[in-house]
């Protein structure tokens, strides 16, 4: 059975990824470096401004949100698997929404694959890396694509629906 | 009080819940299956490509899918009321994004009110019915509309509200 | 180490945000009013049409959602701190769409900022007051903007972005 320590270690990262969208929105980066260990790695993709070694350059870095007016950054579906009791690969999803001063829009349905640890009672990202399930408006920024397998070679489209779920 | 075994069952379910989502934006069909009972009954509305009966009709009609090129549906709103210690009646909200190849989008907000049951330390879904809340775009599948409770006879609109959360 | 009772409570805190959502969107108001204290202080904006004295209150407040055709309330990123272990301040994040019978829509990413209590093993709203992150559409209502810290003085814009998470 699933111990004391692993249900509360759920909910704490939970919590902490609940907090990175919270302070990313408010922009308050100094709270949003405590989230991070020390020597994090964190990629949102393959360019040197998308990238991070260790906290103070992440904060660095995500400073670049402010070329943006307002931000929701809302975050679901969290998978946990626990590699040690103090260790854990984490996989959640995020809707994020950025607006521009002039009003433009530009949103991005992504996912975050982390590396976690639990650091004093706090479980806290160790590496970060995002992909990109879709994205909606001025968003131009290369986030890698997440995967997708492609249908088998004898599949065919259905005749009798125009769309679906 | 709540048992710890409940407790347990409560963060399982949500991780299914999330993994549905994921497995079906990844188009995984083969690991998705494993999160229903082999002899599931599936219905996102009246229609027969939209039906399924048992685990493997239930990966055949949800290839589906591949007609969209991406998307993402994030879950969240879960409500679980539990009939014994294995057996739960579960509500959740979906986001559910697509995209066709040509940029076109259709989206849903929906709810899933599930059936759940425990086999081997597993919480797996045994009924699944999709209702819908809301949709945007050229989504024009037949999923039924979700219960909205009418106004009263008497009920007049706000006079000072042009509009209103 | 968090108590068990720690453990329910945060389970609990979150399945009432749940409901709320769920409840607005049925506009089973008599459900949601059962979420709050009897002395529930509620206030969407600086707008007596916006604010609400009392559970009554609210709920005949809330009628105003019929103005809308269709609406989707989704919960996320909950961060709970427990004043006592009867008491917590709660915020949480809602994406609120809305829809008109013309088919118009509006939505709003949102923030909660609730002050709950344990009353009879249940987790009521006793406070809430909402604020806004960002919005869409034809909404404009006078819901206050979520704080956002601005850039220091010397912040220039990475040039090598033209837009980024």
């Amino acid at each position: 059975m699933r111990s004391i320590e692993e249900i509360i270690a759920r909910q704490k990262i939970e919590e902490t990824l609940a907090r990175y969208c919270n302070y990313l929105d408010s922009m308050t980066l100094g709270d949003l470096g405590q989230l991070f260990t020390e020597e994090c790695v964190v990629s949102f993709g393959p360019n040197p401004d998308l990238e991070a070694n260790g906290r103070e350059a992440l904060i660095t870095s995500l400073a670049r949100l402010w070329r943006w007016h307002r931000t929701a950054h809302h975050l679901c579906n969290v998978v946990i698997h626990f590699d040690t009791t103090k260790n854990a690969t984490v996989q959640s999803r995020v809707h994020a929404w950025h607006e521009t001063s002039d009003g433009a829009e530009a949103e991005i349905f992504g996912t975050y694959k982390d590396s976690m640890v639990e650091i004093d009672d706090k479980w806290l990202i160790n590496t970060r890396r995002m992909e990109m399930n879709g994205s909606r408006g001025i968003f131009s920024l290369p986030v890698p694509a997440a995967f997708r397998k492609p249908p088998p070679k004898n599949w065919v489209k259905p005749i009798n629906l125009k769309e679906t779920t």
